[in-house]
């Protein structure tokens, strides 16, 4: 069995979306390197009235997807287990390292929300993960399984063709990616940095890697902050070397 | 002119996806109180061959959406400007602040990368702004542009029912929300927690709140040190009078 991203949602139709075009569409549909599923959720439900969710316990606002249907949906599921995600604005950040772990896996299990949440019983029981993806509340969890299922599947081996790379990429190395430009050498009065056309390969990377580390410090202080003490940490690394001669005092 | 989303994308088909299903979908689809535009980047080249990309100025692997091609599919957007985000690993991470100031303007547009990455000047020269969903690297932008648009048109006025809640949720006040339970009390052995069923509604909160500040700390130290920097801060928050008691010796 190939890499195989399964959804439980109320929403089925809202799938394949961005997972069935450009090269991961192509991967799936035509080469068979991974593979979508949706399991509808609905479909669980051992209410006559195929209710799939009930007030919050405690009380307030919404409704609460109820922790049996859950089960039920991820009980018929067959094959080896997988690691099981839970999209939610409570979960812990989507994060590149993570992504590299299941995309290793023989594939995912993504539970998408809706209401005002789900019982927190079968998320601890079945060992989901909750993952979040920005800082913001979703109306489900959907748009956001796609999210994360987009970004495992492009590392499953043959999904990405040589046109796209995979090394040097945001996140690799703890820094965000320096910018880019093409032709034309001006665009509405702007021109291409001069380094970039110098052709002096050297220039080129130190330039580049300084864009990285001045972008990474001014849009992801979190980033930035955990690369110093990553750096600071390397006994190799050119900052503990400057150190190292700082205080022999060179 | 309702809330309007235009998605600059090379996969117009990739759309609607979860913005077309659910309370979402209905508002936009049977009550027009927003709209969606796709607009196929593919028709602004004018390159004879269609090209929409060259190699990166510099060197280095995979394309570079080009700057001209952007800047006329931006050009032929008409009505007054809106807020142009640009989904990109690179990006400042979706907040919910952000998302709330986006809410009240008369839509956004929303530029979707595919390849390395689009040439920077466009980016700089019409003012997009650089949003990232999530620590993990993308195909493309479609995915990260339905969480920003979803997050966004569920703030537009009517577009949630009564049935959904936009009160005390995760990030409103920097902490997540806390966990959900539901009928039956028991679920596979596990209890409803007993503080719930009480009928105690001060017990209840409290042990809410402990748990929104728990979650918080374990999940997302990020958010809690803003958290803990914000309560420190204000004059009336109960740890600055913790703080201010201790000091007068009470």
């Amino acid at each position: 069995m190939p890499f195989t991203a399964t959804v439980l949602t109320m929403f089925p139709e809202a799938f394949p979306g961005p997972l069935g075009v450009s090269l991961i569409g192509t991967a799936w549909r035509e080469k068979g390197l991974w593979e979508l599923q949706t399991l509808d959720i609905r479909a669980f439900s051992e209410d006559k009235r195929g209710f799939l969710d009930d007030t919050p316990a405690g009380g307030g606002p919404g409704q609460v997807l109820k922790a049996d249907v859950v089960a039920r949906a991820l009980d018929s599921l067959e094959g080896p287990p997988r690691p099981l995600l839970y999209m939610s604005a409570r979960g812990r950040p989507l994060t590149q390292a993570r992504v590299k772990e299941w995309a290793k896996a023989d594939g995912i299990v993504v539970l998408c929300g809706r209401f005002e949440g789900v019982d927190q019983r079968v998320l601890d029981a079945r060992g989901f993960e909750e993952i979040s993806v920005g800082n913001a509340v979703l109306a489900g969890g959907e748009a956001a399984a796609m999210v994360a299922i987009e970004a495992c599947v492009r590392l499953v081996p043959g999904v990405l063709g040589a046109a796209e790379s995979l090394s040097s990429e945001s996140f690799e190395d703890g820094l965000l990616e320096h910018p880019q430009y093409t032709r034309p050498r001006t665009f509405e009065g702007h021109d291409i940095p001069e380094v970039l056309l110098s052709g002096d390969h050297k220039k080129i990377a130190q330039w580049r890697e300084a864009q990285r580390e001045e972008t990474t410090r001014e849009r992801r202080p979190d980033l930035w902050a955990a690369h110093l003490a990553k750096t600071a940490a390397e006994p190799g690394s050119a900052k503990s070397k400057a150190k190292g001669a700082k205080a022999r005092g060179e």
